[in-house]
């Protein structure tokens, strides 16, 4: 189980580090790179066409602005292609999401929530339980933890409204 | 193989069946249900939690406005959900984009483009992909024939300058 | 009287505490708790579902991003239910408001401004009084009280201006 | 059981029938007025001092662009005042919405779905709910009218899909 | 010459002061008043009745959020109503801003940018000078300062760059 | 009483054309013209440097997309400037209006609706009547034909909803 | 002198031809063709590397929804890029424009208006002028000539008015 | 080789400051000015007019909120003009960003990122590298150094995670 996690500058590296938590608390084998569609672009088409023959099973790729690196991932791999849209200094994330998620017909990117890193750690967890059923129990497990978390919020609730 | 393609009118029929086509096309067996997580709640609810056990692999959810198919789909069910926004009369798509993919942590929704039903398909069947070998040779197959088509385009376009 | 405050986590209950507030200023009983329409799923359609035979005569769900919850709860319960969309870190609210305010056909959610947690207890006795005719006097008296506070303001501001 | 149905101007007519028409089908006495905030705005200011005694019991007020009527009534009347934005030819009603929901602490306006006239009503019915109780009924058949034609649709889809 | 300058609340001071200060530079005999259209609306409407009798020649109006108090005051008035939307807490000033400046057919607003303060009072003083002669020097004034002012930032910016 | 009318293309005249209509109602005397800031700028920087010595007393200046129109004329004349922004193909009018009303200190442009050229006359109207006071009687004139209006409409709406 | 013009699909023609039109006039070579970003990568990086050596002078891509195309080339070649942001079928063309214009830092796309093909031709003439002083005569006649459009739209335009 | 620079306000120097730093990098000289379109209406159309005769190549122009300065420039001169729009206080860019880009046909903007002032510069060089060749050989090594610092960073990146 391997999951590659791209972020096109070091600087996501505080929102993608949050991605890498949630695949090594699932057991998922995680290759961390910066790499960027429009200042390595070699590097990237190099990665997205070796990736699958060197035991990549998912990429993430994470980018703000003109995020363009999950969509050129995507062109040229066909392995899922998780896109996580980073916020940046102007436009609140818009432009991230909408250069992430809008992608043409035949070339989808697994477009998740704006900032939401730890999305795309499970995003990619439940993709690979679809091979690893061992996965789907931590899955549950996981939900049922997120569940007691809910309850202990409620149960606390009260206290802090005075 | 199995994807559940669920839709949350039966006015979403005409995009959705684009979504149905692609996954015909690389022999995914596909499950096609009118559900609304607002108007039939406990049908959306079951749905979801029966799924797994009934051999669904991935749900495709697509709904428009204040899209809550998808994410209610994912509450329930660990399997991956592909969310497929619908623009509907007003807003331009937007209010069904930012309901189907700004998720909260922990429950993640892999959202496609604006009425990207055909992506929504090959995200399927790239998800199954890493179970099922085979679907990666046909994946490669349909990113040449893309190839191809663009190289047809490009040799027809000096035409249709004039 | 009785209105049930929910909230999608334990992060909204600052904002959250202005309703119960507000609530308590008209007397009106109110049940706080922490319920997620995607962490408990569950939880949310049961409370729903027993809302009404347990007394409960208005909901009120504040959520933030693909805030689904209260449009979860008004998918199962006929009682009134009243949306408050939660500013997050990302997208100034719009995510939030267009989640609650677009609903589909059918089932309505009364939808107040982004962090407009004093406005959704207001309402909530509103459409009390309709029952409660007490409590029509004291919105009058409520009325009267802010009608009195712009014309301190009034007074008041011709010595802000040096 | 009376609700006064506003409009800004007859051409909104078309929307709002639907509106109407719910409230009907609900038995619900129903005045239907076009009174405009900024064209005859002693008329809606003394429609809306006078409403209560009048016996109207819920105020709903359809308006388009910058949308003031709600508000302003609701700055004058204790009754719940449900606000529906109408689509305009410009903006794709996101104008309308942000004029109706965005109101100041102390006076809500319930907002529903940009053009969402059968919710204004629906959501009218449920208010009204809280004490008339026979009504609750009605809303309970309804929502299993809805179900019913979900499930419809549902068995009618796959014959869609050729 | 008397121009008087309203706003929704006394938190919008800080920017209305202003509007204050450009108008008295220009001798312009200035009403500051708080007036809210929701929660003194017979306030706002008995103001915008009388002010013409009371020899205010142009009305501004300071609003934020759902920023009615421009339009209300047009609907009433004849004299010229500039609109000035003050940026809130959520969606940066665009609420306010579409709630002031797309008034319907018959009721405009001049509407200045958001947090346009000093601008208001320029608009008011261009106005005024139609009638009185004298303002028109001291606007051509004016104009010639700012032009000196980015005259001398010009001569200054060099020194800016290391 | 003269006030000149600018648009940036002939394709505008179709909007603008009811803003000239307005005004001739009104009595006002009319100057139409084509001028682009950016096609034929000397032409508009001249006729703003020479319009208040030929008598004109209000521009209103018509444009659409990156609409400069007003702005710029706003810059060189002292004259009240009403920017009338105009939608176009893409964008919904948001680049228009935000090119027109969002302008820095020192240079308003008094901004109506998107397309709302009518109100553009109006306020000219408005801003005349400071001045000269038969217009003010003119205006109560159209203000109360506007509510006669309104009540034929609410008259009438009783037999459009069957 | 020559430009490239690719597009990411054939669909685009009828508004890429519109920039071909403008380079002919101005006697600029044009290579015209489709490629895209997205599916086929290797021939759109191929293109930017050997455009230079080519004897391309500037790319212009056009490119709609997520558009990469333009930011793609440039992340490979040095030359000049303009990208010409294509309207879609959802969102107005606003994803476009972001996905076009937002590029980080160190790798520019030069951006015109949203489907500006006119502008991207003429763009590309005024960065070619640079070097072959001829094409700036060409351009002074190309700005006498729309102001001479625009003399005559002027003198037109009052007959348009009846 | 020679450039200017102006922006609307000294305000904006310090983004500013990056795109000169850039263009000495490059050793293109550069000229920086504050010229507002609006304060200094005449000074910006005399510079346009006579840009080029004094050598100046291509012009940047910074400017935000209703910023017209590049579209000003545009209209005058032939020069290529690259819009950098600037973010101000509210609208996050968004209204600096279609005020610059949205040019209509026959005066286009070469518009870069919201605040991308060094892609100004980079965008500048480009233009210039058509005409002299040796800024082609420093445009490659800039390249090749943007893309050692993200393989740098790449080796960083996995000690940033822990």
């Amino acid at each position: 189980m391997k999951v590659a996690v791209l972020m096109g500058s070091i600087s996501d590296v505080d929102i993608v580090k949050k991605t890498v938590k949630v695949l090594e608390e699932f057991g998922v084998e995680c290759e961390v790179k910066v790499i960027s569609a429009h200042r390595t672009p070699f590097e990237a088409i190099e990665f997205a066409k070796t990736a699958e023959e060197n035991g990549t099973e998912i990429i993430i790729a994470a980018a703000g602005k003109a995020a363009h690196l999950a969509g050129v991932l995507a062109g040229v791999s066909i392995l899922p292609v998780i896109g996580l849209p980073i916020k940046s200094s102007t436009m609140d994330g818009l432009d991230s999401l909408l250069s992430v998620v809008q992608m043409p017909k035949g070339v989808p990117v697994a477009t998740v929530a704006i900032n939401g890193a730890e999305n795309a750690g499970i995003l990619a967890v439940q993709m690979l339980s679809i091979k690893y059923e061992d996965l789907k129990e931590k899955l549950k497990d996981y939900k049922k933890k997120m569940a007691r978390e809910v309850k202990e919020m409620d149960e606390e609730v009260v206290n802090k409204l005075d």
